[in-house]
């Protein structure tokens, strides 16, 4: 194979160029290190990586280096990223092999890694190398005379296209969860495995009860068989890990890491299991790159009641500028070593909190059989990280402003030239990253945007690809649904924009949307009240009219971290969560006729205290809207609002226009006058 | 014992009266029964227990047997209830006593009885007799050093005027549960006892894992120490159970038993175990009289497959017209054969449906001890009994009308006499019972009710009595919820009347509440939607002002059956139960000013379809409002209602006169017409 031996040779000599720059690194070090990087999403700095092989000024000095570098990555993508053909049949059958020379019965497939969160690094996308599907939320069943996969509404189709149905049958995660059809078809004394590593304590209830009640029963696996039989799995992502200064976390991670383990210690609770990324991050004030989207690390933590942390991670990730903001309280651990230090509490007797419905079942299992206490309880850094601090609010701000100016631009070029059918849904999205691109502090999207022209918009969460490609067009709405992370905040933003002169219906419901938006923006409500309340706010316009949206209204966004993130939401879903000051949500209603077109309005919403007025007796929250994005007049039907609506609607725009217009090129701002000009009925 | 002899020569003297009316009954006999007769409250129809001895014809014919036997029935009502001085410590020592010799730590003692409602037979008043506290909702756990009693917010004034504090400490049910308590006091390898019987398995899980997180352990006793050492505890009651007929209940029993037994099929379930009386009341059409405010006798049943039932019921209480009633698909069964056919269902195998919400976990351990399969689910007989099929829809708004005479009966009454400080909480209250006792289907109050002067107003589950009765004065606020139960339906209104000139504050907090009160009369919302969904329509004209009430919007109403009853219910607490067409709930928004007034303003809603507008993609549901009476107009201050608002209260009102006017004499139609007049801005 003489495309390795070549390999070899360059890494060989690389390592002696690494060498003479006074760095040490083999070349068998050096090959396993890229291909961890190349398991990790691009970045938009894109050689943001080398300072993992080598600091920034040796680098800025190597020319060649950096080159060799480059050309590196490029070769071991390319090996990396092999095209295969769908090849469902054969997978499956090797899975059902294994299977059997396990000597188990079934398997579980989630769509989920070991830390639950929404996007995963392409080495944990077992369901989509399974079968096919490469949906957000999905699980897979196999028996060994059937399987089934489960996706929720958003992805029937999708499932439909993606998935061979000879394969698997094809189920709605809610209305046909998993546990009824495996309680239905899972044999009586068969015995269905899963990996710990991969559902939360609460998930295995769940599958637990439905093999019971099949006269089953769940078994743990000790490794996952889908990784035994996946060639060319890729690596584990390898991206730096870098400080997120105290300028934008408004409070040092000694402090947070003091005021959570204060709480532990007054419950008794002597350490808490932490595995989500997004609550690692915060807890140390750190940012990275492993996986799309969302700018974390992947790593586990221990938070111990002295405020100290075990951090387990990839060592290769941590640069030292990052090793010294870490500081002396956070030692740093491979990750293999963390079954040990569990077992280290377990054989202590400690009391460790886990939380049960985010935490790896693996990791209940290891504490309880080593001896230690579980005491449940959710994250502790999910609700401080929830209710951002003025620092945080004042980075997030300022975040709006600058993503303010780029979809100005943006809605201002797309006035100009959408109705000549030259715009697509593709090249609009590539134009808003463009111009958002064009700030220092932007880190890439927030989400893949939904750009979405005429009956795609009703499609809730479609994602272009060329062969959907479509041009926007007269008569058409333009739907767009996009975020950015900045280094100060993350923003989710949708404007739904009429190409030419819209029909009536568009523009009443468009005006019915609206009203609900504006119902939820002005919202007044004392302390405790819970997004849950709030809902039908939003819905109350469109429901007189016999019309809804089947989806949530608002979801919860961290800054510079996911674009959704808990416990707040808004939704028609029950919640005890009550909002409290700090939080961000989004504020999304929507309208959708397939076939035909789709409405959505959503800015992001701060909870904040509101004034009481004389005689009240409760202290009240509300909301300050957060984006700043006219809302597209020739949408909003005047005579459908309210006095107080339409107000609502001037005041917002006159706004947008005092806070974005001086920001703005001559031709842009005098758009922008026209875009937010007062109406009246 | 001189008395126990004459009564024992009245016993066989009656008894041979008896034999002669050609019924056969021991002197034994009688009194047992009797010893139950009492224990049953006083019905409306305060003979109507003597058809448990002798056929109405019988009777009718004997006046001195009717006379002998209501003599006995006071004699023994006042061997039954002995005035005894609060014995706290003495009863607590006692039943510490026994808990050591039965070798266990402590013991749990529930307010609630084997059926989980809201009312209790006197037998089962054990928190009462055991601790003072006479309130419906709280748990005493007793322990050897230390005991506490848990009552929530309604209740914590109450509890300590009522429970003596050197011997319990008082908390609050929800903010310090049983189970923190439990985790906190409860020594380590101790043993906390339970009764089986008197605790759901959802609320034996929580004490377990309270127990467990002590190091301690859970364990059912075989009879409740309580019951050991309650000297003269009454017996259990015996009323009468009649048919409830088809007029009323609109679907015979054997379709009822038809239609959910086909569902059980289908879901391979055998049997579903019944404890709610309410349940068992409604599949079989009877009613019955064995505990306060709720028509039902006390039982327990199995509904099968095959549609037929085992009712497990003191014989004594059915007689011959209500065993034809029943007809041959109801096996009537003594209560202690209970445990056999459990152990019989799991000899065979069978899957069993037990509600783990609502049955005593005793059922859950027998059936799974003896083999039986539990399938956890609801009561299958909540959901069809919630939503009212035409019949008893009619039979409600026919109770309504009567109850609408009633009530302007009342409040004309009220309007003319109040100001001149001659009428008093307790004299209001019995004036009301009265009006409505004149109706041939009243069968009593629903619940007690609430008549609240002045600062009296402000506690939301306020109860006069002697101590605490106010006359109504100028200047106050006189609330009044009460209810009845009908043959035909049952009714829970409240109105608030300003007794001479209100102030202005009272003015426009009432009209905030009304404001509330209509948003929930007309809101129109989509299929699907919970009551958890709209509960904050009735709230936010409050919350704007800064205000809000401590309770739910709405609850559940039977059918002549329980004032309150699930699954529906609209209230700020989480709930995913949509409300279907047919259900019944109050809307019942207030505002609370401690130490001076409160508010409530209350009418019952039917769920009913609603026309779809134009255009409109979903099927919509909507209220219609069922209580027919007048809303204070002095407390309205019309300034603050919408166009729309005051268009409601003028047709609310006009339909109010259109119905309840017919129906009165001259003068209270008078007061009617005025009472109800248009308002205008």
């Amino acid at each position: 194979m003489p495309a390795r031996k070549t390999s070899s040779g360059r890494d060989t000599r690389l390592a002696k160029d690494l060498r003479e720059a006074g760095l040490r690194i083999s070349g068998k070090e050096l090959r396993a290190l890229m291909r961890g990087v190349v398991a990790a999403p691009v970045n938009r700095s894109r050689d943001a990586w080398m300072t993992l092989i080598a600091p920034a000024p040796t680098l800025a000095e190597n020319p060649t280096l950096v080159a060799e570098l480059r050309s590196l990555r490029e070769e071991i993508a390319g090996d990396e990223a092999p095209k295969q053909p769908n090849q469902s049949d054969r997978r499956l059958a090797a899975l059902r092999d294994i299977l059997r020379r396990r000597r188990v019965d079934g398997f579980v497939v989630p769509r989920g890694d070991a830390h639950q969160g929404e996007f995963v690094a392409a080495r944990s996308e077992r369901l989509a190398w399974l079968t096919g599907f490469s949906g957000s939320a999905g699980t897979a069943v196999v028996l060994p005379d059937r399987a089934a996969i489960f996706v929720d509404g958003r992805y029937t189709l999708q499932a439909q296209g993606e998935v061979d149905s000879s394969l698997y049958s094809i189920h709605h995660l809610v209305d046909e969860p998993p546990s009824e059809w495996i309680s239905d078809h899972l044999p009586a004394g068969a015995r269905l495995g899963y990996d710990p590593w991969l559902h939360t304590s609460s998930q295995v209830s769940r599958l637990r009860a439905a093999c019971e009640k099949a006269g089953g029963r769940l078994t743990p696996l000790s490794s996952n068989p889908v990784d035994a039989i996946w060639i060319a799995r890729p690596s584990a992502p390898i991206a730096p890990v870098v400080p997120h200064g105290d300028k934008f976390a408004g409070e040092n991670s000694a402090q947070k890491r003091r005021e959570i383990a204060d709480d532990l210690g007054s419950e008794k609770v002597d350490a808490v299991f932490l595995s989500s990324p997004d609550s690692i991050a915060w807890l140390l004030n750190i940012r990275g790159g492993d996986i799309p989207y969302t700018p974390v690390p992947l790593a586990f933590a221990i938070l111990y009641a002295d405020a100290t942390v075990d951090l387990f991670i990839d060592e290769r990730k941590i640069t030292d500028e990052t090793r010294t903001h870490l500081g002396n309280g956070v030692r740093i651990a491979e990750p293999v070593t963390l079954a040990a230090a569990l077992d280290r509490l377990g054989s202590e007797k400690r009391c460790i909190r886990v939380d049960s419905e985010a935490a790896p079942h693996w990791a209940s299992r290891r504490l309880r059989r080593s001896g230690a206490r579980i005491a449940h309880g959710s994250d502790p850094c999910i609700r401080p990280k929830a209710c951002k601090n003025d620092v945080e609010l004042a980075g997030i701000r300022a975040a709006h402003r600058r993503d303010g100016v780029a979809l100005a631009r943006f809605l201002a070029w797309l006035a100009a030239v959408a109705e000549d059918g030259s715009v697509s849904e593709m090249s609009a999205a590539a134009r808003l990253d463009a111009l958002r691109g064009e700030d220092e502090r932007y880190a890439g999207p927030s989400f893949e945007t939904i750009s979405a022209a005429g009956p795609n918009g009703a499609i809730v969460h479609y994602r272009t690809s060329p062969d959907t490609n479509s041009r926007l067009g007269a008569g058409d709405l333009f739907l767009i649904d996009s975020g950015a992370q900045y280094l100060d905040g993350t923003t989710d933003v949708t404007r739904t924009v009429a190409i030419g002169t819209p029909s009536r219906e568009m523009q009443r419901r468009f005006t019915l949307v609206l009203k609900g938006h504006i119902a939820l923006a002005v919202a007044v409500f004392p302390e405790g009240t819970s997004g849950s309340q709030l809902d039908a706010f939003a819905r109350r316009a469109l429901w007189a009219a016999g019309l809804d949206y089947d989806h949530g209204t608002g979801h919860g966004i961290g800054c510079y971290l996911g674009v959704h993130e808990g416990p707040q939401r808004i939704s028609k879903l029950p919640s005890r969560v009550a909002l409290e000051p700090g939080m961000v949500l989004s504020n999304e209603p929507g309208y959708y006729k397939e076939g035909a077109y789709g409405i959505r309005i959503e800015n992001l919403l701060a909870v904040r205290a509101v004034d009481a007025p004389p005689g009240a007796e409760k202290s009240l929250l509300g909301f300050e809207t957060l984006t700043l994005s006219p809302i597209d007049l020739p949408l909003v039907d005047p005579a459908l609002l309210t006095g107080e609506e339409m107000a609502w609607l001037n005041t917002y725009h006159a706004r947008v226009r005092a806070e974005i217009g001086p920001l703005l090129d001559p031709e842009t701002r005098a758009w922008l006058e026209r875009a937010t000009r007062p109406v009246r009925d």
